[in-house]
């Protein structure tokens, strides 16, 4: 397997860690596209994801896989424990719910801020900003914020009890708010020790 | 099982065709959310759903479950065939990489074009609009229509052989861009074609 990604990066994160929880880190090439120059937007990339975002998992057989879920999904399934997308009904209903949840209101949200609302990857590769609607992101990556802190006074991980694909989603937004400087309001401890236990994971290290 | 829902509706229409597909339908309770008159906005559906959106699929145990993906994980992994969401690694990549797709290229830049450039659900409602964000989804949503014709210039279905989540979810996008009389351009005669397949569906009928 090989992944196109630029090391760093919130949506890179998310399928690191995945690799790290199940142990497949080192079953990866990692190719580099440099992003910050818009390699992402030329044609050998746009080959294996027409709408130029990074990461892309390129199957041996040639196929290439984009956006996180999918490629979290293939990780889940390839290989055994843990399990990040859930086993029974119920279970994967949670997490798709919550990873969803957690891609919209917080990390999706703080990505349209960083390209609507500052210079984002600068002039040449933001052709068109709208800075209210960016603006109008950043509140509601806040209100996202507010909202898993009041999840987590009833379990210890977003999705119930335990680590899953919806967590590596919402600990990649919170570290993409970190870089735009959308700070996790005070009162928020909840969320603030749910990320102290994440990142003391050794798969969140070894990313 | 109760769906929580407003008949007609694109997303709720996804989970009605779904439940179709599995032979379901006859197994659910079906509940009015009064939408255009803001009933998703009052606190017995929040309770439900925080982010006031239908549709919403409540189990016997009182568990509910939000966002189409999610309730879809559901009804797919509880009962037999077909698989709308995939079986190997690889097809549950692929379905879930085309469905994103659908989702942010089609069916949700035609819902905010709704929300932001239109009058959408009215003035009591709309409390916030971009119209410019708002226009600039439609254009994002007839270049997403154009990106599905190419896809079935090699294939029956959006993700491959056969018709999945995927297709569900695009299928309800054209439906939101008929509403809003977003056209489908004249010369995505495969994107047609594909129209005409699903709509011939039993389950779309019976949804």
């Amino acid at each position: 397997m090989k992944v196109y990604e630029f090391k760093g990066f919130p949506n890179p994160a998310r399928v690191r860690i995945a690799l790290a929880e199940k142990g497949l880190l080192n079953r990866v090439e990692f190719i580099t596209v440099d992003v910050p120059n818009g390699a992402h937007r030329q044609p050998a990339f746009l080959a294996k994801n027409p709408f130029g975002a990074v990461p892309v998992l390129e199957l041996d057989d040639g196929t290439t896989i984009a956006e996180c879920t999918a490629i979290t999904e293939y990780i889940d399934h390839v290989s055994g424990e843990p399990s990040l997308t859930g086993r029974t009904p119920k279970e994967r209903a949670l997490i798709h719910m919550t990873q969803r949840r957690a891609e919209a209101n917080v990390l999706d949200a703080v990505a349209t801020y960083f390209h609507h609302a500052t210079p984002g990857l600068g002039p040449q590769l933001e052709s068109y900003q709208n800075k209210e609607w960016g603006e109008k992101q950043r509140e509601r990556a806040i209100q996202g914020m507010r909202f898993f802190d009041g999840l987590l006074a009833n379990q210890p991980f977003v999705a119930g009890n335990d680590f899953t694909m919806a967590d590596i989603t919402l600990f990649a937004g919170l570290a993409f708010a970190d870089f735009v400087k959308i700070e996790v309001p005070a009162d928020l401890t909840r969320l603030k020790a749910w990320r102290a236990r994440v990142s003391a994971r050794p798969s969140v290290a070894a990313a």
